[in-house]
């Protein structure tokens, strides 16, 4: 089941540019983990904003909030999730 | 080169029911080719809506507006672009 | 899996007032139907507005589509979905 | 009567930890106990979101308003409540 | 139990003058009615806007629905709704 | 002269604690001070928010501002004015 | 007493033109008798838009509403009304 | 002096083809003519959209009013201007 | 040439006193510089707000913006010009 | 390739000095080498506002993202991006 999720980073100027790289790191082995998975099936960059577009393909609702929930930098971004569905015009992959 | 396109599709109650069906036999058989092309690629309905997210991918922005303008239901769709970039915890596919 | 489903309706005042009668009707049975069945699980009226707040309990975020895509009134509703999840302070029912 | 009310909840980075644990402790019994009383009726997680959809169920706006105010997060939430009317639709419980 | 009420009013211009003027009697006969049982309590105009604002005095959100529902200019109103509680600095009239 | 004011108050959470206390005492003060002079003329919370819907009744829009301006939470609050003006369907009190 | 109103005009398309340029007479004449009373103080065009800003110089806002509710293009305005207070650096003319 | 400028073009479904061709065909000439003049400096299409982004060079807002107003799509657009000045890191044409 | 331009101050509270009340009297002196040079033309406080609206005469957008930039409270502020021209029913000064 | 890109900058109040200065300098140099290659083709003030509005010549959508991206003030600033195709009625340079 899939779903369109939107994340828009912002860690505060002041934070201790350690803990900022340590949050970084953690956060893109988490996202290689969740690809390597298929959980994360798409992941893509807006250009001109520390923000990005993903598509999650999960079994729940929960499951994508228990994903979410525990990024890395999940108190430091503002997430919008909408659910996907089939779209009738989608090719059948042959 | 990737955009995310959001296609909202407003068609009025009031038109002819023949017209609608000839509108949208035709965006399909048009999104059936730009997927077969490999520019439309990736196509999903939004839930709860005549709406759909997709993926485009194409060489020039000219090329995007090109296809997108002469989409049979353009003149009923309000359509959001955002370009996409590569992101860096995207996983190499091996 | 449950969704949080807002539902505002905006029929126009010039349509035919039997043709007005028959799609309400039609969307109480279909309503009433689906309440049966489980999976329409709470419907309740917002005040003041020709709106409802529901949750569904669906097993996939298609079949979700599938309902509000067919229900009588869905060309007249503009739908907003959110997608729940199980609060960590939701009191287990003994 | 039921109020639907929608929790979002924003607790600074910079606060202590154990600040932060005691607040998040001390409003999950207050929600357990809530519930308990049948006053807070549901309460559903916002998948991606330190947020909550609740249905409250209170004799008037005062009591609701006296136990969202007094909710130990209250200083770090946005709260926005609908009144609910019961649906047309509804299909009476047998 | 008081709710805050605000009526924006958007009636077609097409339509027949007759017509509006027997809704805006009959609407103006129903306020009169609703002031005279105490329910509708306060009732101002908003300066440059066919709006007005209202408190009303009800027993549930229920009755507020009722009366909303079928005010004769329902079909022509958004109406946004906001549950009043006592203000701690509220002066107790002696 | 009725205006109606809204008034959202964000008290920062790092401020004193004693200054905190001793600002609100202050507002209370000027508030029932304003209301035993009429011109604060109505005062309602607004359910869950540390808000406050009123309406003053004031010679000018100079003494509003004067007023809004000198209250001791002003810093902290967002303030909305709405001028009203008598409605045609107020009932005439006998 | 100030106001400052801003009028944004929609005249619907398929108005009957005579109807139309009366209307805009009607209102131009209204306009200028009203500044000529001093009352309607300022009246600028916005740049690229069917709207004005204005300042109105009143004795109530029920005098600027019946003012404003008066105007010919009423029905085809949306007017926000902001009620202006004099500015402490404002320069007294000598 | 420069002024940017954006158009999004609305014209309804149901006007006159005819009458649509004539107003699409009048505008462009006077946008080839404006341009001609140097007075329509940039003159780009937002890609998905029936909309442009342009930038005018004029002597007054006076001049930029009268130039949009005078536009054969003006009564179906939607305008809005943003006053540009120099930039102190504009590089300087050698 | 007349802009018109909406000034929103936000002083941060923790800012020192001292500071804060020479930025203002800086303020306040350029303001009557300004006004005295027939540049500042209008300048209004919004009830309830610490914001004003004003009207600017100068002879072109350049010189606004260095005016509005070099503002001692510039950097506090959110600013926003509508250009304005004359209107069409604007009464001629006899 | 053209894309529309509209920076707003907010450094914040409390930033040393110094190093406010280093990376508007920064930012300068920065913006003046792209100027030179052609990337960034138009770089306006937006009047009235920490911000600017630019239109970038780029390859790719990726490209753009990292020159954004690696902008000295990129950690303040908030950028939208739109991209651009060529219009219609632009006229051809002869």
């Amino acid at each position: 089941m899939l779903f369109h999720v939107r994340m828009d980073v912002a860690i505060p100027h002041q934070i201790d540019p350690a803990e900022r790289a340590g949050l970084v790191t953690a956060e893109r082995e988490r996202a290689l983990a969740l690809q390597e998975s298929g959980t994360w099936l798409h992941l893509w960059r807006i250009v001109g904003k520390h923000s990005n577009i993903s598509v999650f393909d999960v079994r729940s609702s929960d499951e994508l909030h228990e994903i979410l929930w525990t990024l890395p930098l999940f108190p430091f971004m503002t997430i919008d999730v909408t659910p996907l569905a089939a779209h009738p015009s989608r090719r059948k992959s042959t």
